[in-house]
């Protein structure tokens, strides 16, 4: 179904073929977008007919659902597999590097097109199925969360970050990202690098999504460690509250920007540091961006992240986040795990 | 010392200043070369004078060795910077998409020039620094697997990845990659993903790296687990003499893919099925690739890795793996963990 709406596009276009690039550690997410690979390959979509992929014989042994072709040589076999018909070839210019984009044209006799503005759009609203993979990836984030704050005896911020790699792996997913563990003064890092450090008191920020057949969660939630002073669970309910409001204000045709320029006002712009939110799908972060910047206007079928944070620096951060989905009426909140403050009075075991 | 060797270059090229883009996760590993920073920004390498990095807000707290400005508007700020002398501008042809080339050319009126020739020729030879960051990367990979092979007691392949996260954690480090953990049939995928089924019978590949300061260690060793046959310990055996050997051959003035065929003709091609190693750095994977078709001659102060394996579908796969200096004289082990084979035949606690 993806591929052939995109096909269509590409006929529209008197495109005869995409190339999508996928090499060692940077993979494009397309390739896992249109054939579900993530090895990898060269996915080559025609305008008609059926999908292929090009694999180097280290991966002869996966199993993809497109028709695979193992070759030594890439060039030569993208030569002999595209044939002299296909003169005009369509790449993603966000994605491509600019070297081999200039060997394509040099290996190829063919011009190319940019299609990055088909694939992002095509991306940005998902389908049926795309959005039953994201419930499960976010269904199975929360029973981790669940399954996490349980058995909360953890030592230091890596025995967290295990827990939770161990668990989305039983429940058949892989980690859509490394998790971020930062505990104390940590919180005020929204990038910080887990450590092997103990836990430290205060606000502990956990923010780790799952990744099921491709497709991404992502959720924080912010616990306390130790015994929270009054003026800490005042500023934990306000954000909670800013959150939740941000999430009832998100209805169709509603600018970004706008959702971003409210948590914005209300949790002050020196304590927000960071973008509102973004969206997911086959990326951890892909279209839309939800910031103060964004153009984009909310629509049916997009699903994205609402994360507003609040940091003091070098002193803590609280960060409150769920995947949501945009329906016709309102958005729904895919991700499901309590918001209310969990306090771990006794942490250390 | 690699900005000034850098800039001294930029000067005979008439390139005003060179620019390195890391965004979230399409970090640029030259951002992380010439400044140690591995987070978002835009790093400037300004043709005479110190280096300074644009990072968004949220990288506000960081500590990064160079000049650090913090910016709501990246263009705006880096034209603010560059001011109107700087007309010609490197960029990394091999790392910049396509599209975000595009825009800088709209954004800043000066010509954009290829840089990544200098750039990888500069990297490929490892000055002592670097080096020194290497071989610590590599003793704590030693030192996390010997702990590992004292204390194997695991049920599954997570719970090995999990141990060798944490180890590496407390020795300093971060992982270079997520490690594979393969056992059993599993073995017989060289990039297989860790799962958390129980550990197999068989040959368990055992495939991590640590990451100091910016610099990669990558090692490969084979355990059996069970009983091994005697054709089992003829087949490590032959794949080990084959790795020393390759070691003992590798000489300055030597072409790369020479060590590939050798490992190839003794192998066996369709037992092979990936390329015998690869350049290591502040990237897992980067030049010189050591595979059939290298071009490159083996030269003193590049750090690689020989990684022969023997791979039977289905069945299992061996991989014997260290990260090697080339000195002035001969290729030395960075990586010193014993080569013998370890096997635990109890190895279900």
């Amino acid at each position: 179904m993806k591929a052939s709406v995109f096909q269509k596009e590409l006929q529209r276009k008197k495109i005869d073929a995409a190339l999508f690039f996928s090499f060692g550690l940077q993979p494009d997410p397309n390739v896992m977008y249109f054939s579900g690979y993530d090895g990898s390959g060269v996915l080559v979509v025609p305008k008609k007919g059926d999908l292929f992929i090009i694999v180097p014989r280290m991966e002869y042994e996966k199993r993809i659902g497109v028709k695979k072709y193992v070759a030594e040589n890439l060039f030569d076999k993208l030569r002999g597999l595209l044939g002299k018909n296909v003169r005009r070839i369509g790449v993603d210019y966000n994605k491509i590097q600019v070297s081999l984009l200039s060997r394509l044209k040099k290996e190829l006799k063919a011009s190319f097109k940019d299609i990055s503005k088909v694939v992002a759009e095509q991306r940005l609203v998902k389908g049926k199925e795309e959005i039953e993979k994201i419930k499960k990836a976010c269904s199975v984030t929360d029973a981790v969360f669940a399954k996490l704050v349980k058995n909360f005896r953890f030592r230091t911020e890596m025995d967290v970050l295990c827990f939770i790699g161990k668990e989305i792996k039983k429940n058949g997913c892989d980690l859509a990202f490394e998790p971020i563990i930062a505990s104390g003064k940590n919180s005020s890092l929204p990038h910080y690098k887990t450590s092997d450090k103990k836990l430290g008191k205060g606000f502990c920020v956990i923010d780790f999504g799952a990744r099921y057949k491709g497709y991404c969660s992502d959720m924080s939630r912010t616990l306390y460690l130790g015994k929270p002073s009054r003026k800490d669970i005042v500023l934990y309910e306000k954000l909670r509250r800013i959150q939740e409001k941000i999430i009832e204000m998100a209805r169709t045709r509603v600018k970004c920007s706008e959702l971003d320029l409210f948590a914005r006002k209300w949790i002050g712009n020196k304590y927000f540091i960071h973008g509102l939110g973004h969206g997911i799908g086959v990326e951890v972060h892909e279209m839309p961006k939800i910031n103060n910047k964004s153009k984009e206007r909310l629509k049916e079928g997009v699903v994205f992240t609402i994360e507003p944070g609040m940091y003091v620096k070098n002193k803590f951060g609280i960060r409150i986040e769920d995947t949501v989905l945009m329906t016709k009426e309102k958005a729904v909140s895919l991700t499901k795990s309590t918001k209310k403050l969990i306090i771990k009075e006794n942490f250390i075991n």
